[in-house]
C-alpha cells in the first residue's frame, strides 16, 4: 500500500506539472506557490490515505485494552506480556504465525459445567423426548432414574451410566439430523440456575482472550472431552471457532446411501475419548502440531498442558480456577465434576498461570455487560 | 477504505477552497478552472488510491489468468465459471465463506502415484535402512522380496504386504522422530523415472487451482488414503495447506512421559483408513462440514465426490483423468494403482468435470516451467 501511495504522489505531481505547464496560464511564481500548497495537501492526503487503508491493521488497536473484562493484575499482565513477546519479530521468543496454535478446553473453561456437563442436560432431555418409543426405560436403569428426575440415583451409575445415556440419545440418526436436534434443543433449553440459554453461559473474559489471540495471528482450537458433534453446531457463532478447529470425543459413523442420498449415520459405539491422555493424542491427530498456548480448568486438561509445556521455546499454560461461588461456582480438589487437584499442584510447581475467577474477572457472562 | 477515501476527497476540497480563498491571489475564473483540474486530479487520485489500497483484494486479479498452466477449454472454463458464480453475492448460487470447503485427494491428484505410491518408496527405503537390526527379514516375506528388489514378488502379497511393511517402518518411534525421518528421506530420495525429488513431482496446474480457490475464500483440505503423518511434514511448504487441514490414514498412538518429557508414541495398529467410504467419514470427523468442491482421481475418491454432490446448492466435482503417457502416465479402468472405472462412468452420467491431463494441462510439473 505504501508503495502505491508513493507512486500516486509522484504521478499526481507529474500530472499537475504537465497540466499547469501545458496551459501556461500563470507565471512561474504562482505555479510554485500552488505546487507547494498542493504538495502540502498531498502530504495530508497521504496521511489520510494511510489512516483509511490501515483500519484493518492491529497497530492502533494496541492502545486499546484487548481484555476489558479482565481486572488489572498478574494474570492479565502475564497473558499480554506473553502475546507481545512471542509476536515481536525482534524477540528471541518470536513464534512464527504457523506455529501459533492455541488450544482451549470447553466445559468449565469456555462455558460453565455445573451442576453437571451441559451435554448431559441435553442427553437427559433427549431421554425424556424419546421415552414414548422406549417403554422399557421405565424399569431399566440408568434411564429409570433419569425419567424420575432422580439425579442422585442416576449419579450412582457413574461414567458408565452417562455413556449409556449418550449412546442411546446421540446415535441412530444421520450427522445432519443430529446437528438439527442439537440446534433445536439449544434454541429452547434453559439452565435451571440462571434461566438462560446454555450458550449464554459462556465466559466473557474467555471470548475476549480468543479474539485477542486471533488478532495476534493465533489459530484457536477447542480440545474438549465433550462430543465433537454436540459442539460443532454452535461454536462457530458463539466462539468464532470454525467447525474444523474442534477436537472432541466422538462415536463411530458409517457412510451409507439412503434413498439414493449419501448420508453419514451415527453408530452407538465409542470412537475416541478426548480427555486426559486423549487430549495430546487428539491434538496430534487433528492439529498435527504442538500448541504454544493451552488453556484448561481440570485435571482432565493436565496432559494437554504438559504436552504444550514440553515444546521448545516460550509457551503459555493457563488454568482457570473456579473461585467465585457467588457469580458462578467455586470448586477444585474435591469436585465431582471438573476436579482440579494434581493440576493445581503442577501449576504452582511449574509457574503456570492460574486465573482466579473471582478476582481476575470483572464479569463472568456476556449478559452481565448489558446489566451494567 | 472507500469511506476513508470519500472523506479524504471532501476534506481536500474544503481545504483547497479555504487555502485558495484566503490568499485571494487569483480571480474567480482562474480559481474555477483550477478547481476543475484539481477535481479531475483528485478523481484520478481516488482511482489510484483504490488501486493501491486493494492490491490484496481479488478484484483486479480477475483480469489476470488465475490458472496459467491450464489450456483454454471446457475444463478451465467450468472451474472459473463455478468460482465466479458461487463467490458472487448477487448469484442465487452464492456460498458463504465459512462453507467454502474444498477437498483434494493427494496421490495421483496433487502429485504422481506411479509406478507405485510414493509412500511405498519411503517404506521400502526404511526396510532397507532398518534391515541390519532385523536379520529375520532376510528370510521373512514380504520383507525378503523387498530387500531383494523383487517388486513383482512383493506385489503378490497385495494390500496385506503393504500394510505389514508400513507397520514395521512407520511405528515404534515418537511423532517428532517420525517427522524428522520423513523430512530426511524427502531431502535425498529421488524418483527413478525423473531423477527428481518426490516433492518436485507435484502438479503445477493443481498448485494454481489450490491458490485460486484460496484467493476466493475457499479453505483447502487434503483428504487422502496416504498416511496423515507422512504428509504433514511437507504439505504446508509444497501445497500451502496447513497441517491441521490434512485428513489421512493413521495408526494409533499413545501419550507417555519418556525421561520426564511427554511424547506421543506411534503404535503398529491401524487407527483409521481414509479411503473409499472412509473419506466422507474422515471429512465429517476432521472438517465437520460437507465440501462444496471435491477433487480426486480414482474410484477411491468416488464416495467423497458423491458425498460432496449430495449437498444443497451448487457443488463442483472434479476428476483427474491420467491421459498423458508421455509427460506423466496414462491409466484408468484397469490400473493396479489409482484405478478410475466406476468414477469415470459416474462422472459422465452426472456431468462432473473430468480433467484430460494431456489436453487440459500445459505443463505437468513445476520444474517444466523453468525449462521453458
Amino acid at each position: 500500500m505504501f508503495y502505491g501511495i508513493k507512486n500516486v504522489n509522484h504521478s499526481i505531481k507529474m500530472l499537475l506539472i504537465r497540466l499547469l505547464n501545458k496551459h501556461d496560464i500563470i507565471n512561474q511564481n504562482i505555479f510554485s506557490m500552488f505546487l507547494r500548497r498542493i504538495k502540502f495537501i498531498f502530504s495530508l492526503l497521504i496521511v489520510f490515505s494511510i489512516f483509511s487503508c490501515s483500519t484493518n491493521s492491529t497497530s492502533e488497536d494496541k492502545t486499546l485494552d484487548p481484555l476489558p473484562s479482565w481486572n488489572k493484575g498478574s494474570t492479565k499482565s502475564a497473558i499480554i506480556e506473553f502475546v507481545n513477546d512471542v509476536t515481536n519479530p525482534q524477540s528471541v521468543n518470536f513464534i512464527e504465525v504457523a506455529d501459533r496454535i492455541a488450544t482451549f478446553d470447553n466445559d468449565g473453561n469456555l462455558w460453565s459445567e455445573q451442576p453437571f456437563y451441559f451435554q448431559l442436560f441435553f442427553a437427559i432431555d433427549m431421554v425424556k423426548k424419546m421415552a414414548p418409543d422406549h417403554p422399557e426405560w421405565k424399569s431399566q436403569e440408568p434411564f429409570k432414574s433419569l425419567l424420575e428426575n432422580d439425579m442422585q440415583e442416576f449419579a450412582k451409575f457413574g461414567e458408565h451410566g452417562i455413556l449409556e445415556v449418550v449412546m442411546a440419545t446421540h446415535a441412530g440418526v444421520t450427522t445432519e439430523e443430529f446437528e438439527i436436534i442439537v440446534q433445536d434443543w439449544l434454541a429452547t433449553a434453559k439452565h435451571p440456575r440462571f434461566n438462560k440459554s446454555f450458550t449464554d453461559l459462556v465466559y466473557q473474559p474467555m471470548l475476549e482472550l480468543l479474539d485477542y489471540l486471533r488478532a495476534n495471528g493465533f489459530k484457536t482450537f477447542i480440545v474438549s472431552g465433550g462430543g465433537i458433534e454436540f459442539m460443532r453446531p454452535w461454536v462457530e457463532e458463539v466462539y468464532g471457532i470454525p467447525k474444523d478447529q474442534v477436537v472432541g470425543s466422538s462415536i463411530k459413523t458409517r457412510f451409507v446411501i439412503e434413498d439414493g442420498k449419501p448420508v453419514i449415520e451415527r453408530l452407538p459405539e465409542i470412537d475416541f475419548i478426548d480427555d486426559k491422555e486423549g487430549k495430546p493424542i487428539g491434538i496430534n491427530k487433528f492439529i498435527g502440531r504442538k500448541p504454544v498456548f493451552a488453556s484448561g480448568n481440570s485435571d482432565g486438561d493436565l496432559a494437554m498442558l504438559q504436552y504444550t509445556a514440553s515444546g521448545e521455546g516460550r509457551r503459555f499454560m493457563l488454568y482457570l480456577h473456579h473461585t467465585d461461588e457467588v457469580r458462578e461456582w467455586a470448586y477444585d480438589r474435591d469436585s465431582h465434576i471438573g476436579r482440579l487437584n494434581k493440576g493445581l499442584d503442577e501449576a504452582a510447581e511449574k509457574g503456570w498461570t492460574v486465573i482466579d475467577m473471582k478476582n481476575d474477572w470483572k464479569v463472568i457472562y456476556p449478559f452481565e455487560l448489558n446489566q451494567k
